[in-house]
């Protein structure tokens, strides 16, 4: 992709304001969040977010909190407003207020035309797309091979101005690919990394507690470490970061501080890499050369789902069932219609049934269940709302325990696949030891 | 509690701007989520959020926004930065803007004593404290009876700002009360709804250019009614809004737009109400007195788990299964291995196989087949990733459609459960008929 280079070069960026765009996100229904990713990569280069505003699709709004940003940073994100219609006021404003008048890029019209044949609909491209491919003078396309409005980059005396799509799948990529070119190459030289440990079978305060120390430790470090804890549902994660004059001193200052941290959390860490439990499993499952079976109750083909997340899964995942019934459970598990009678569908005995017998189908090396009370309704007083029993099994080992989890329905669901999850992981890498 | 009252009767109130102060909320781990509450009070009372912003600890930053934001809505509302240090600076920033000096009212000053001498600290009250004590002139104090930090009133011309503290238990309280007090006296009356209507099977522009002749008439009508149109993953949402002078005439207003919406657009509508597509899914099936049975390949359990994410589908579902494998999809659903062979696993006839399988197996009326390319890898010249093919089947009828998705993995996934789910939709609602 031929990313675009800056010609001048002005003094560097320290500092950004971000703009989202949209009536949607002044509702009480939405909020901005890819104003986090984008701060997330401008924190990588060392450029701090000075202010952040929502507004919505109206023009006299957009434009004066554009200017009022401009004055006051040295790099202003917009994020959404580009799609076709009338109310994607995005370009319009900032070429007003850049005094830069808008005009067709051929190019781009072109790449929208073969993007909307490709989808095979049964009508033309409406006109109204045009939209998409005006550009203001001395605006530099960046291309979007995930959709169809283009990201511009423009260089304004000594601004930098870049207007983002609002859809995150179409941000992402094209940020992170700025952030590793044109953008670092404007930036400072500081680094600021962040890495993010993520924990499990823990609460929020027993995690800072055992922190604590720690903590008081990075204060006094040269370069200083910072923590944030963060409870987030099914895990506990805690944001590290630190600032240093190169990347490789802030890596290494980092490294050392998720090594001391690893040492005091133990096997209760599950990630210091950013990967999902999920995909820690998964490596896991190909490591060991296992295959997993599932068989869920209450949590409805959610594990199954977020293990097929993982791009090359069918190494690992071959087939799950969602048993809801008893006789489903019985049907395609071989749990005894007895065992159910005498313990209920939500008890240890019928999860490791379930288990077992998912394994046995699937000829897998792990075997999961999971049978539960997700909600609202069904709860009793032995087992109310949110009681869950996960259930694992290998060759080598049987393990089932019982859960309590709080929340809504699909809160239960999640923390209940994140248990199994996570039963699992434990299971295949007992040694406790967590790469780093 | 003694709540304050507007002495004179300017304008009435009908747009915000909203300030959320503190510089943990410019990194990429935390989020502004008051202001989504502060919203939902303001538009009861038919005031519209212009605007929002959040902006660190720093003086000269916070200043500059509360100038323009103060420029263009009758209200501003802040909320965050009134604690006792030195980085809690909303106070005196907003007595500099507004040119009225701080001093420091005696009443508060007691109060904060006499709290902390409640909590048995071993220390009297640092003399910092006291900065919560300081009042701009004519600002009137708002009781905070969940915290230290007092709300503040400040009529300002025809202007009002609202200084309101951070901690979301101290907020909401306060502010509900000011919703059904002063603030409401002093809006204009009127109120604002929301629906959300929500489309499958079209892209934003044609909704957009269907829609076009109403939003003309919407403009001139009365009430006016506003609308917004957002592409969301899988779906397209028209965001409809009106306010009137009472919410029966608001919501009889409203309605009538969703009834054009729903006329133009026809049984590509698929919730008029919130409801999303697997809630709307379910209710058909409720209604029709039928179970679904599901076979997922490409979307690995993802349709089940969104069928079980609503509470009483255990009425529908009682089994689903995830088949990767080629060998599974013949074990668990009959389907021929000649078939795969012959026409592959990413085929309608394979879809519509393994559709009729779990229909079969699960005793139910509906039966899924959804097999596909989810990616990144696996494509090919004919069936590149994103090729995706859904069947539905009742006894009645069968249905097979092949897709095309573009995104990852994870949202190809989602396009082809939308897609399935929307299939059964149509096939349940055939008289296209939508209740609005």
């Amino acid at each position: 992709m031929a990313l675009v280079t800056s010609p001048t070069r002005p003094g560097p960026i320290v500092s950004a304001a971000i703009i989202a765009v949209g009536s949607e996100l002044l509702t009480p229904a939405k909020i901005d969040t890819n104003s986090l990713f984008i701060t997330e990569q401008l924190n990588i280069l060392g450029i701090d977010v000075k202010a952040k505003a929502v507004v919505g699709d109206e023009r006299a709004q957009l434009e004066h909190v554009f200017r009022s940003f401009l004055a006051r940073a040295d790099l202003v994100v917009f994020c959404g407003g580009l799609g076709p219609t009338d109310d994607d006021l995005t370009r319009e404003a900032v070429a007003s207020v850049l005094d830069r008048p808008l005009a067709e890029d051929e190019a781009i019209t072109a790449h929208l035309r073969a993007r909307f044949a490709s989808r095979n609909l049964p009508m033309p491209m409406p006109e109204s797309n045009r939209r998409q491919a005006m550009v203001p003078l001395g605006g530099r396309v960046i291309p979007n091979p995930k959709g169809s409005a283009p990201g511009l980059w423009i260089d304004h005396d000594d601004r930098l101005v870049l207007l983002l799509p609002g859809p995150p799948r179409e941000l992402r990529p094209m940020l992170s690919e700025l952030r590793e070119g044109p953008l670092k190459a404007r930036s400072a030289g500081v680094s600021l990394l962040r890495r993010v440990v993520r924990v499990a079978g823990r609460i929020e305060s027993h995690v800072d507690e055992a922190m604590h120390p720690l903590y008081q430790e990075w204060e006094r470090a040269t370069p200083p470490i910072a923590a944030t804890i963060l409870a987030v549902l099914g895990s506990i994660e805690l944001h590290i970061s630190t600032r240093a004059a190169s990347r490789e001193a802030a890596a290494i200052a980092l490294e050392s501080a998720v090594a001391q941290t690893v040492a005091i959390l133990g096997a209760d860490v599950y990630s210091t890499d950013g990967r999902l439990l999920e995909a820690v499993v998964g490596d896991l499952l190909v490591e060991r050369g296992l295959r997993i079976g599932v068989a869920e109750s209450c949590t409805g083909g959610l594990i199954a789902s977020r293990l097929t997340d993982i791009s090359g899964s069918s190494r690992y995942v071959d087939q799950a069932v969602v048993v809801y019934s008893n006789e489903a459970k019985t049907e395609l598990l071989g749990v005894p219609p007895d065992l159910l009678r005498e313990h209920g569908a939500v008890s240890e005995p019928a999860a490791l049934a379930m288990a077992q017998g998912i394994k046995a189908r699937a000829r897998a090396g792990v075997g999961v269940g999971v049978t539960g009370i997700a909600g609202p309704t069904g709860g009793t007083p032995e087992k109310p709302v949110g009681t869950v029993v996960v259930s694992a099994v290998t060759d080598a080992e049987s393990r089932v325990r019982t859960f309590r989890f709080f929340g809504e329905r699909e809160q239960v669901k999640f923390q209940a696949s994140q248990a199994a999850l996570d039963m699992v992981r434990r299971m295949l890498g007992e040694s406790g030891k967590v790469e780093v």
